[in-house]
């Protein structure tokens, strides 16, 4: 610990009290890592303010004695941006004690909440009010509404509600000078100057510490319908969305799955079986759901993928008979990761390229990275409506153990410099964090670099602010 | 003339070729006053390139003889953003032969469009693909695509599609730098750190010249119902909203207009006629519409009506029988302004507070200025469902001629404030330009005024764009 750390911390305890000033190792420990395990760090105190007026004062603080600030919400981001650098020369600023949903409002359709509140505790604060936060993710149990915003969090929602940046209101934020920025007035139109609550949206805490955000809510949902239809190929799966579209506006989930997948699933997760009984080579999982109780969302959605069938875009299709085998569908979508991990090694690739590009880029990118690493599986599957999907790369199954970091690097740069030249973003929904860095910085045009440093100088002079991510 | 404008334009002339620079003083002339006639500008020279390669060689050009630029497009903006300084030191940077819409997609749903295409050229353009482009205001036979989107403009269709922040799917532009940034690959997930695309939104020029945009576009409406409906308060109006918005997807204006707006317009304008037969003290006119042809959108607007007659929301309501009919409740509400100079001398405030906030506020921001200046008469009209009225005052029938001079800072001041004070915004949608800068600072936490400056230094250390303008 430095002479800065100490101070700081010694006076940041004294302001916030013994509850809130973390120093136990033992206690950091399981914060210093990051979600997936690969990234470790040190920190010599975590700092949980619990209010706006207490963070201001430890980012005074922070500024005064040079020491850098982690802002962290639930330690679930895929970037390992809220992981401290592992030399200790950080405090981690947890955002978890700063919990109240402030405000809800059914006529407005707005929810003003602290960052430190959980995802899943807003859909139920929502819900009690006959509202719907429509975004969510697989960690929505322990992600919070701080960090979704600081890493502009998509989900299997994305299609129809955007990601946060559509969501949020309005921000408000700790800046790194200690002033406090407040855009929570959610004004539906201000043309005062530069967006600052756009610019920290998904800044992941590089540019100050949000302690707040005014979310839009929209109706809950009256019924819903989910479907699984096997097509030949991507292009057969985007045709499919584009005809859905054109006839309803009612289209949410719209998930691509590889029959590689599909077979990986069967074989790892209990209780699954294929949804179809023959054999398709690409599969989608469509969700349909309205707030309109007078509509028949199942028997608009059946009757859109019978006319589908007809016109030969889908090879087949089933409509699931109840919430539970919605659910069993919706399964198979959401455990192919675990049975990638079951099966063996697999590097994910968190990818987006322009929407209609993306059904030749799975088979194209698919079979280069396959032809260039003999043994090796690549495959991709997810948000095909949004452009974005989870491109995975396999290890053959006679792998050493130590593949990963014998041959990853060299797999991943190839895949990236595949999205690069399809004009997509190697990522598309889990940040640049620590993790893709380098590969940012290798990647992105020198002018884009330029600008994103001189953002950060101007209003992080002193790089107090989570130094090391997102900013090559 | 200074040595560096006569050498930019020298240079900038061989580049171009004689049509795209203008020198004649008689030819410039239109493009130095601002579209309210408010503001007289002078410049030595109009640059009108036809490419962001010709834009990246004038912003380089201009760097490097410390020549500030003003980009414009069709002058039409409403707080002189785009008025050179009346010294003559800045040159005028023309997007107008930037004019091509480079690609419509029916499939992807978007357009990519240069910074010089006129609005109305994008709606036609895009209602031959079976396409719409929902944004639309007054000057759309003029206003220009860079421009809407450097202002972030509006419109009525807000309360449906959102300003320009929302449908700008992708922005291009010349950085003061001289480099080129290019977001056009539209990607609808992209979190490769902080979004210059929406940084460069409503940057009124200060940050770049915007070349080219990408567009969201929507399905084309298959019907319309347009009402006009009586009132007895703002807070009965924003009630009616609300009733709507819970039983229908389908409301895209909503805008409330006071009995003694609608006077005017009868008394000054042209073959108009009051829709209703009695009296009311407020009125909203509701245009509801459809991309779905299957559905009743008059008798589903009619029903909507008739349950909110019966629960006492509203006073009485009439159906437009045609689209000749539509069309002149329409004309009633957008010859306000009109019917208003008519009238006598009137001072417009584009502001909004929380949509919540805006029936008190109309009603008590009114009763306050007519106190504080006696004579006077306050009204709001405009977009209710978006927090976002034209507050006007206008002069006493006996007002002096130069009342606007005498006593028009006074009045604006005490708005500002009231506006300030309920947490809004005073400026909804024109943004600030010259206009509103004096009032910007005044007002705008200081906090606020030094990120602005932050980034504008960061982004623009030699201050060649657009100097004068947003940036207190």
């Amino acid at each position: 610990m430095t002479g800065g750390e100490a101070k700081l911390i010694d006076q940041a305890g004294r302001m916030l009290g013994p509850k809130a000033v973390i120093t136990d190792p033992k206690e950091i420990e399981p914060w210093v890592t990051d979600w997936r395990g690969r990234f470790h760090g040190a920190t010599p105190a975590i700092l949980a303010p619990a209010s706006r007026e207490e963070v201001a004062q430890i980012v005074r603080l922070a500024a005064e004695h040079g020491v850098p600030l982690v802002p962290q919400g639930g330690n679930t981001g895929m970037a390992a941006g809220a992981t401290p650098p592992a030399d200790g020369s950080a405090i981690l600023l947890s955002t978890r004690r700063m919990n109240r949903i402030r405000s809800i409002s059914a006529d407005s359709r707005l929810a003003v909440a602290e960052a430190g509140v959980i995802l899943a505790t807003l859909h139920e604060t929502a819900y009690q009010v006959g509202l719907r936060f429509p975004l969510t993710l697989g960690a929505r149990g322990s992600c919070t509404l701080g960090g979704l915003t600081s890493t502009n969090a998509g989900g299997t929602q994305v299609l129809k509600f955007g990601t946060m940046r559509s969501l949020v209101a309005g921000v408000e934020a700790v800046l790194p000078d200690g002033s406090i920025h407040d855009g929570l007035s959610a004004l539906k139109k201000d043309n005062r100057g530069y967006s600052l609550d756009q610019l920290l949206i998904g800044a992941e805490g590089t540019l100050g510490v949000i302690t707040a955000v005014a979310l839009r809510l929209v109706p809950t949902i009256a019924a819903r319908a989910v479907a699984w239809a096997g097509v030949e190929s991507p292009a057969k799966a985007l045709d499919l969305l584009r005809f859905l579209e054109a006839r309803t506006h009612n289209i949410e989930g719209f998930e691509l799955v590889p029959q590689d997948s599909l077979d990986l699933v069967l074989k790892h997760i209990p209780n699954t079986r294929a949804p179809l009984a023959g054999k398709h080579d690409w599969h989608v999982l469509v969700e349909a759901t309205t707030s309109d109780t007078e509509i028949d969302i199942a028997g608009e959605l059946e009757h859109l993928l019978g006319a589908a069938l007809q016109q030969g875009i889908i090879g087949d299709a089933v409509l699931a008979a109840n919430g539970a085998q919605a659910d069993a569908f919706w399964k198979l979508r959401d455990t192919i990761s675990e049975a990638e991990r079951a099966e063996g090694q697999t590097l994910a690739h968190d990818i987006s390229v322009p929407v209609a590009a993306m059904p030749a880029f799975i088979v194209e990118a698919s079979a280069k990275v396959e032809q260039a690493f003999p043994g090796l599986v690549a495959s991709g599957f997810g948000h095909l409506g949004d452009g974005n999907i989870h491109f995975h790369v396999r290890a053959a199954s006679h792998a050493a153990p130590d593949w990963y970091e014998a041959e990853g690097e060299k797999v991943t740069r190839m895949v990236d410099d595949l999205v690069t030249d399809a004009g997509g973003s190697i990522s598309a929904e889990h940040g640049i964090g620590q993790l893709k860095l380098a590969e940012f910085a290798r990647l992105a045009p020198p002018g884009r670099i330029h600008v994103l440093r001189a953002i950060k100088q101007a209003l992080d002079p002193l790089g107090i602010m989570n130094p090391g991510k997102l900013v090559p």
